[in-house]
Order: structure tokens, then sequence, then C-alpha cells
């Protein structure tokens, strides 16, 4: 039975690392003898925003929900859409209709790349950051007052349910369980942010009971931001809310090198809703249309989606061809943000081909 | 006439660092003819609200108001009072009642201190965080509904007013006016956070056309802090709303080596009220009472606040000490946290004399 695929690749160089990633699908299930059945659909871009006035089609949930996985590229272009529009209308509903609540990135230094932190080498930097996914600071209730005026004030209101943290500790304390350090590091803030934040808090304190076995600590976000840059080897499994999960989760990569190959999935972990993998970076505008960007942040999203459908040997395969060819470094296939000369195309063939 | 200073040292390591601020400032008095005079309080520390049930005494804001400025520690013990109840009973209490709306935080690499970030050197990483310091994320707005129940959920909301945030960038505007580089970068989160940062960026672009000589750039804070790793040189003077600005602030120090040096000033820039100066670290219970935590951001603070009070030339010798003490790195004199084997008094020292 085919896995149907929806491939959505939005706008900037997600354009670009997109055929590259579906490249390296292709080969992978080739080899591994998987049926996968690609879909590609136009909405959730800038382009058709300006066509039609909206990210998506009244009838996207109809027309996503029976697939297996969604494979995306990156979404926003801020001289055509404002962000803010762009990516409500998209990826963040996307993650909030289909309840995708488990934001899941791997922070891995590569062989082959080079660390910004001075002295690390692969094997110092090995974590996962997980995130919330569907409240918290991402909220959509608030507003304006006195607009226009000398009083004016804008509010934004952080909501957080226990269904809505409980369920995201309980996927990074089960996630720390399969680790060898089984070590769990919660981000808060609750010296500053009062009343969401202890909450947060009490929380963790509360599911740490049920997993006796797990090393648990917290610090608070901006500690924490400084310790990913002077203690990296000190993370195993990082959990956050929305907006910390998201931050740690660019700072994380940053840290091995390059966002450029980061991965990450939005999973709905009851498999109720389609789970979505898409590279950690966004569509870069000022690189787009240059065929430079790096697409191994998408190959290796793919990888994570094969594992998603139960295909754990065949992800792996794929992140092994990627470490390979970095490992080889060859300066004609890798692209500039990791120190080559290359194409998206040329390093997206060059994986592929070591499936 | 003499400068009046309240001294508040707080706790954990907060009381180690301050008499080694005070020493320093004194050589400094001394040597520029400077007269002032500090007054130590007990209260705005976790041992005194062990003994009367509140951080400060009632009549604080008499106490302290006269004053021309407050020097400050560090305060917080989580084991004795949880964080959230200690510091929006003291620190955040002085920051908000005297109006000390910005936190301004520079982030330098200096001589003889190894940035984490490989092969950067010093001069390479000097720019200026600047932080809302009164509202924001950072409310106390909000609440808990249907509490202990499975539908239980937990609100707090970002209050971000149009007095608020143009003070806030007008300062940052202003300063940056003042360097060589005329830089601005402002944090957001606006594709994210779809209220209150659309609202931010929509006044930094009104404030931006007042100082067309400044350029301005915004990134959101997932890819700013990975920036502060990647690119530490294109930054110049950062402004960030107080959450925003409370991570970068702390992550900036990390990259210039250790955020147990790095200083800040929490101001209320008409002068009605006293501001405040701190060090950036925390009380750090886990090395208070061993004489070994780093006096230097104390000292940098007290730096900052004689150039608050109008003595930038003293402020600066005081600067040039700490830099001079760094760079001979005399072991025996150093703190470990900065490669050496002393003590917070042996360091203090050393500067102090120095001055
Ligand atoms: C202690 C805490 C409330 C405080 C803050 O977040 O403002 C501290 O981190 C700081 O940066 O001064
Ligand atoms: C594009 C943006 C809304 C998104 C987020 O903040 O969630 C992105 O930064 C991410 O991390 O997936």
């Amino acid at each position: 039975m085919a896995h149907r695929i929806a491939v959505i690749a939005g706008d900037g160089i997600g354009t670009e690392v997109m055929p590259e990633g579906i490249r390296a699908l292709e080969a992978t299930a080739k080899r591994f003898n998987i049926d996968l059945e690609f879909t590609t659909f136009e909405f959730g871009s800038c382009d058709y925003y300006l066509e039609h006035g909206k990210m998506l089609p009244d009838d996207w949930f109809e027309q996503l929900k029976g697939f297996d996985a969604l494979f995306y590229g990156a979404v926003g272009w801020p001289e055509k859409v404002p962000d803010h529009i762009s990516l409500w209308g998209s990826l963040l509903q996307f993650r909030r209709q289909f309840d995708q609540y488990i934001n899941l990135r791997p922070c891995r230094l590569m062989p082959g790349i080079k660390s910004p932190l001075a002295g690390r080498k692969p094997g110092d930097i090995d974590f996962y950051v997980v995130r919330e996914n569907t409240e918290g600071e991402y909220s959509s209730v608030g507003g304006k007052m006195y607009e226009g005026t000398e009083r004016e004030i804008v509010i934004q209101e952080t909501v957080m349910s226990r269904t809505g943290v409980d369920r995201v500790l309980k996927y990074a304390f089960d996630l720390a369980q399969t680790r060898p350090r089984k070590k769990l590091t919660s981000a808060t803030k609750s010296n500053g942010i009062s009343i969401t934040m202890p909450y947060w808090d009490e929380r963790v304190a509360e599911m740490a009971k049920q997993y006796p076995e797990i090393a648990v600590d917290k610090f608070h976000i901006d500690i924490l931001t400084a310790n990913f840059v002077l203690h990296p080897d000190w993370f195993d499994v990082v959990v956050g809310s929305n907006l910390f999960g998201d931050i740690l989760s660019d700072l994380g990569p940053a840290c091995t090198g390059t966002i450029g190959i980061a991965p990450s999935a939005n999973i709905n972990p009851e498999g109720k809703f389609p789970s979505l993998f898409e590279p950690v970076h966004g569509s870069a505008p000022d690189i787009a249309g240059k065929g430079i960007a790096n697409p191994i942040g998408q190959i290796w999203s793919g990888a994570m989606m094969l594992e998603h459908l139960g295909y754990k040997e065949a992800g792996d395969a794929m992140v092994d061809a990627i470490e390979a060819v970095l490992s080889e470094g060859d300066s004609q296939v890798l692209t500039r943000d990791v120190g080559g000369k290359g194409t998206t195309e040329s390093l997206g063939k060059a994986i592929a081909e070591r499936i």
C-alpha cells in the first residue's frame, strides 16, 4: 500500500530544497522498497496569497487530512505578505488543526561541519529539543485599545492548558527514557513570567514523579541560552514552551554550525491527523533564486518522516548518507554555508547517489 | 555634596561580590575626589523574607526614593523562597516603581577572556543590549481557571503600551546615534506572536523615520539568538522587549566568555527616581559561600553607576583597571570562571589597587 505524501514547497528556498528532499526520498524508497506517492500542492505560499487573498483554500483541511504525512518546505516572504499573515495562514494552521502538538528537533554536530563553538567536535553536541507546538505564547487571543492615540496598548495572552502542557512533557520524558543519559532539561522563566511559567514548573515536577529514572533539571531561558553556548554537552532532551522551544531549536542548530541542515518534525503522536516534516530554516528571501541553499535540512526532515512512517532503517540510511557526504567534504559538492562552492542540486544529488 | 548610594546585596554570591564592588568604588572615589556615601539595607533578600514574610518593608519606597542610586547585588534562593516571589517582591518592584524603563547591558569581549566562540578576539564583539524593563511579557495580569481539574488553564497577558515601547526605542536610537557604526537591530517575533510583536515592529518603523542616519534591521528572536553565535560582529545596539532583552543580555555576555563579568544598569533616564546598578549574573546558590564568585560584574556595574552620576572619566578608569587585571592574567588573582585559582577577594583587591 502506498504512503501518500502531500508536498507543499512554499516560498523562497523552500521551492529549491524541496526537489532535493524528494530526490533523496525517492532514492531511499527504491532501495528499501517503500511505496511513496507524492502529491504537490500550490497553496500555502505567498504567491498563492497574492492571487487568492488567502494562504490556503477553504477546504484545505479536507484536501490534506487523508494524507499519511505532509512534507513541507518553508513559508514567508515579508515583502509580499506580512509574516504573521503568511505563517498564521499556513504552517501555524496545520500545527493547530492537525493537532501536531510535538515539535521535535534534533541538534547534532555532524562530521565535516565546523561548530562556531571553540573546540567542539562531532559527538560533543547531541540532543533533542521538544517544543510545545499548539498553544502558549503563540496565541490568537488579545487585541489593541486606544488605537492611534498616545494611550494605545496592545495585549496578547499566553495560554497554557494542563492537557497541552502535560502531553508535551510526557512525550519529552518518554523520549529521555529511550536515551542512554536519561536526562531532561526544562526551559522556564518562572522568576519573571510569574503566572504561566510557575505553572509549567509545577507540571514538570508533577510529571517527574512518574519517571524516577530520569534526571531532571531546569534553567531560566536566559541562562539556558547562555548554557547552550557554554556547555552544549550538558543537554540530552530539552523541553520548552512554544516560544522557548522555538528559540532553543534555532540556537541549538546554530551551535552545531548551520541552521541550514537542521530538520524538524511536527507530530500528532496519536496519528489521528497527518504529521508535518520541514527544515528548521525559513524561506530566506535574501538567498532565494540563487540555487545555493543547503538542502540537508529538507532531506533530513524526509528521514524523520520515514522514521515516523515506520521505516527507521530507511531514515537512518538517509542520515548516514548525509553524514558520509559531509565527511568527504568535497567542495565542488557542498554548498557555501558548509564551506563549499556547490549548489543545492549538487549536494542533493550527491546525497541521493550515496543512498 | 555627597552622592548617596543605597546598597542592597541580596542573596548568595550577591553578598560576596558586593564588598568588592564597594572597595573598587571607594578606591575610585578617592582617586577622583568624588564624595560617595553608602547606606546598607538588609531588606530585599530571602533571609529577610523568611523573617518578615515579605521581601521589602512597607515603606521601602519612601526609604529609598531620596537616594542618588541603588547599588544592587543579586536576589533569589529558590530553596528558601520561590523565585517569582523573591524577584517580584524586590528587583521587579524597584524597576517598576522607580520607572527604570531602560535596562542597559554592554556585551564586550574583554582582553584575557576566552570567548566560547571559535576565533573571536577582543574588539570583535562590542555591542549594547537595550531592554524594555517595565512592561511586556513580565506582566502581572492573568490567572488560573478550572484549578486542580483536567481542564485547568493558566493565562498571562503580555502588555505593551505605545508610551512604553516608544521610550525604550527612543533611548536605543539615541544610543545608536552616539556609536561609530550607527546601527540598530530590533528583536521581534512578529511571525508567531501575532499581536504584540507586529505592534513592536510598527513602532520601530515609525521611530526609524526620525533617525534617517541609523541603519535599522530586525530579526525574529529565534534566528537572532543563532546570529549572536554565528555573527556577533554584526551587532552594535540591539533593542528588545522585556523578555527578549533578558534572553539576549545573558546570551550576549555568554558569547563574550562569562556572564560573571557582565554589568547592567536599570535606568530612569529622567532622573525622577534613582537608577539601579547590578551585575547580570544571579545569586548562584550553587557556588555561594565559597568565595569564588567573580566580582567583575559588580565592579563594572559600579563603573556604570559613576558614569550615570556624571563621572564618565572615573567610570572609564574602573573599566580600564578591570581590563588591565584581566590582561595580566595572573592565575593567583583571577577567579575560576576566568581560568584562575584566586578568590572573589583577590580579584577585587587587585582591581581596586590598580585603580
Ligand atoms: C532575576 C530575573 C527576574 C531577572 C529578569 O529576568 O529580569 C534577571 O534575569 C535579569 O536579567 O535581571
Ligand atoms: C515561521 C515561524 C512562525 C516558525 C515558528 O516560530 O514556529 C518558525 O520559526 C519555526 O520555528 O518553525
